[in-house]
């Protein structure tokens, strides 16, 4: 065992100090933060995730705020997904690629105003880039890390909980859209959205010395549903078909590797950073994609969290990435991202320690 | 307590297993990997650097390798430091800088030879950065992450040590140069560097899968010196006035405001990124600037680890930054970015957890 040194490269979240009076068990570094991971009793977090309601610490979803006149521009050659009606109000689920077509980040992007946007982000460094091409490009756009640290209610019973904090409005709002407003004079934007297919609301808090606050508010009012901490949960996303940037791509995958192909519009401008490489990409198909893969056995296996060759026949195919032991399923399941010479159904090998496991190659989501 | 979850987002150094079996009891992250933080004893570990030898898994020093046509041209486009005169074979301390002359990172380059250069950067995302650059001004060059883990072996003794392993050609090399060269198979390149002020040099080991074969080595060869396992040292750094970038430094900070103005040189081409900014700052003169601070009082105390408001009468005058014990002078010292209105002498207070702490302003470095 050793510990991870106090330093200033692991910025504590706002909600750090309320995580801990939970009793959080493991932490997982994630934009330079601490992103709680278990508070003790995976299975218990997932079935109460999946039946009632969870609060997450989900703080490390930093925001990339753009501001000025060119705002919109920059958001737009940010991403290749056509943003032109996006309204004020209003979230995107947005692929971030590099002039190559290859994923660099999947935000959430958030329309405040017409020249007010944040990209509540993944896992890599956007403030520099988007510094970078806006610079470049001589944009009138600042480009800064605002005071907002998401918390996220998730689960079926997520809306009861958020209605009964901020109203019935709640129930009215649209899949990613969201509204400015506050709660016992703690500024906010709640958001219908979340790192789940679960359901709930992320809130979006703007004021970083008031998360135990924020964190006991939602506590509270969640009492009645026996809301209880949790964290983003792999076994219900990896179910759910959702993807973890970072985790599941490498420095070489296109957002059609990754069933992402929907949210790239090619006919944006030319000027939208990889566009032209997207279209070819698009025009030539991909040279790999991203499937399920169930390994044999009705126990679960812990894997090394790292890629896995997978093997058809006597051939490296493709790579297994994240895998977890599904409750529902009783299956280790798990992300192929695999030559598109392969397809559902087939019989693979994983390699693990340098022995093979055997499983199937299936079509996503799980559920 | 609780535990750090293995995840992709931390990679193993090539000699993590080499640290677990010296027995590393702490680390931190950086550039997404662990960097070990202590084997359990600092002040042994302070000494042995400061009158013998010790190695350190510095692996997290990752290399942005620039190769190409353009690659010289990208180099020189990302530092304010002139390159025209850097030959193959020779490294340079670079700050690189964005648009507004502000600091994103302090590297080492190292030109391997005309169209091929490393950044050895700290803790930030340079490969994302310079991607943005080269693919906007189409520059003909590729940036990539090659399979390079520095291994640093540090103090007065250190020149003996790699002396022993590679030949006494190595004690000819000058600061930063470095020559490629291979142990038992091993390639790498030897460079006389490393982040303290004791001396030595670091082993950029070429192929991940013998960083044990190397530690083991290094080890061996180090025995009739007592060598012995370390970590960059943060009271040898603080007392010799090396700068930690990320920690030190914040998202305005300049070049001139930490003593590296001596690395900016304003007759660099217009191209150059910052340059135009850099040459205003310098006109007008930087408004912060970087002092020691020694605490009042002759126990350790130990500060949280984050910046810390420094007064002077009734004004924040600015922040105290890293502060250590400094088991040479028996003092807590630590650097302080500041006001130019404050110069050493200058009695100031430190703000710790609501309490003023009394202390002075020095000159740098402290030893």
């Amino acid at each position: 065992m050793f510990d991870i040194t106090a330093s200033v490269r692991l910025r504590p979240s706002p909600y750090y100090e309320a995580t801990l009076a939970e009793g959080v068990t493991g932490f997982q570094p994630y934009n330079r933060m601490l992103l709680p991971t278990s508070f003790g009793d995976p299975e218990a977090e997932y079935w109460r995730l999946i039946k009632g309601v969870v609060q997450w610490d989900v703080g490390c979803e930093r925001q990339v705020q753009l501001t000025g006149p060119d705002a919109g521009r920059l958001a737009q050659i940010l991403s290749p997904r056509d943003l032109t009606r996006c309204r004020a109000g209003q979230g995107k689920y947005v692929p971030l690629c590099n002039h190559a077509g290859v994923l660099i980040n999947d935000p959430v992007l958030l329309k405040l105003d017409e020249d007010r946007y944040w990209l509540s982000i993944a896992d890599s460094d956007i403030w520099l880039w988007a510094q970078a091409i806006a610079a470049e490009r001589r944009l009138d756009v600042e480009i800064s890390e605002p005071d907002v640290s998401p918390l996220a209610v998730q689960g079926p019973r997520g809306e009861d909980v958020v209605a009964a904090i901020f109203g019935d409005w709640v129930r009215e709002l649209k899949y990613f859209w969201f509204r400015e407003t506050a709660i016992e004079g703690i500024p906010l934007v709640v958001a219908r959205s979340g790192w789940s297919k679960q359901g709930g609301f992320e809130l979006y808090l703007m004021d970083g010395a008031r998360g135990t606050q924020l964190w006991n508010i939602v506590k509270e009012a969640g009492r009645r549903w026996d809301i209880g901490p949790g964290a983003p949960n792999t076994c219900e996303w990896v179910e759910s078909g959702l993807l973890s940037f970072g985790a599941d791509t490498d420095d070489a995958t296109n957002p059609y590797e990754v069933r992402l192909g929907k949210y790239v519009e090619l006919q944006v401008p030319d000027e939208v950073i990889g566009i032209q490489a997207l279209r070819r990409i698009h025009a030539a198909g991909p040279r790999r994609h991203q499937l399920g893969l169930v390994l044999h056995g009705h126990e679960p296996i812990a894997l090394r969290s790292s890629w896995h060759t997978i093997r058809k026949g006597n051939e490296n195919v493709g790579s297994l990435t994240n895998c977890m032991w599904s409750y529902r399923l009783k299956r280790n399941i798990g992300y192929a991202l695999i030559s598109m010479a392969c397809n559902p159904g087939d019989a693979v090998e994983v390699i693990h320690e340098g022995r093979p496991l055997a499983g199937a190659l299936t079509g996503l989501p799980f559920l």
